[in-house]
């Protein structure tokens, strides 16, 4: 049975304020919570209506559908929904390939963005401090579980930055062409904004500007959607470490 | 002013049936529709809360921010919302690179794959019947304008893969590594539903299975996201067309 105090934690946990404060998250469905479970992350409570999962039984919380139903932010909840601990974040390692986040605002992108990390095997994405918290359950949901293995850093990017050692490269509409340029297999690559892309401030930092150029006769104006950007950008990187050995 | 007719009408086209009855379907925001009013599409109506668009008179009705909320779908219209005709679907022309899409249900997903057929000067969009349909008003937002260059033809995949004459590529899991093999100018690529992949009949008409390999030391089983699959097959395929002339 869930009581009124859990539900009221449980609720508050949308909001990144509460988050932060108590160093908790939610996350739902059989398949997400499976991944937490078997990963470094630390389970707080377990709410579910089939005990299924391999948890402690005091963690653990029986549930029934309707009870699931009142504490899931989901239309369609699935099984179960726990509470994690927030990890504390460690600082990126600076190897390989990193991927940094400009105020980044739409949850969807960037729960693709970190299942594109673990795809293409980049362990640190580091945020702008005003990028959509990762812990929000959108964001949790979208990166089916990609983010128990990527490290994601909320920090002074421009500081970040300057401190780097490795080229910063950052995703422009004029830059170099990336198709035809050479590209190392480390380096900072930033990406910006949905509506204004990179601001002044951090395009100051960037070493080269690179561009995904565009095909066709007609040229339109608009703009990748920044996850397919990243997705193509991490793509040419990646792609060179074993086609350019 | 907006009369209860045309409220009806409008509230109507958020269903396929409708659209596909009256040959209507349903744009909004200024930039949308500008760029479908500079395109070959054809107007039906207008209601817009400024009069700025470069549309005849008798099509335009000006409507107050009140009215324009009761029409829309949105949250926060932006200014406008118009009533456009779909065009008759002309066959495929089968010249450079064909998307093909066998039941992709998301809105999202299919106007982000219709904005990278943009880029990627892209032509023709083929889809199975049960794709979700592109006049979707979540389908026209998502495309940002892009629908008005590419040609999206929805048939039966079965027969029209059985007819093309170039190569039939598919989006597997466990195909040819795309960045270690030969990769034509022409053909048409295959991307799969959402959560199923390509179905069994249509993967017996692919020619060459091709993959988007997994990097680094945690390989999780989750694939990518369709989009961005789409993103990174589209982007392998044309950066040849200039790094390999």
């Amino acid at each position: 049975m869930v009581t009124k105090h859990q539900i009221k934690l449980i609720k508050s946990l949308s909001l990144k304020k509460n988050r932060q404060e108590l160093g908790l998250f939610i996350v739902e469905g059989v398949k997400g919570i499976s991944e937490f479970l078997n990963s470094d992350f630390q389970l707080e409570k377990l709410f579910t209506t089939k005990l299924i999962f391999e948890a402690s039984s005091d963690q653990t919380i029986e549930v029934s559908e309707t009870e699931l139903k009142k504490i899931s932010s989901l239309k369609n909840p699935n099984t179960a929904l726990a509470i994690f601990k927030t990890p504390k974040p460690t600082l990126p390692e600076n190897v390989g390939l990193i991927i940094a986040l400009d105020a980044i605002r739409d949850p969807g992108n960037l729960g693709t963005i970190i299942r594109l990390c673990d795809w293409y095997g980049v362990k640190d994405l580091v945020c702008s401090t005003n990028t959509v918290d990762c812990y929000n359950s959108k964001v949790v949901q979208a990166t089916m579980g990609s983010l128990t293995r990527v490290n994601v850093n909320y920090l002074d990017l421009e500081s970040y930055l300057e401190s780097t050692k490795v080229d910063v490269f950052g995703a422009f509409m004029n830059g170099e062409n990336i198709y035809a340029t050479n590209l190392p297999n480390e380096g900072v690559i930033i990406l910006g904004n949905e509506a204004n892309g990179i601001s002044e401030i951090i395009a100051s930092k960037v070493d080269r500007q690179i561009t995904i150029p565009q095909f066709g006769e007609n040229k339109s104006t608009e703009s990748l959607n920044v996850a397919n950007a990243t997705a193509i950008i991490l793509s040419e990187f990646s792609r060179r470490t074993i086609t350019e050995k």
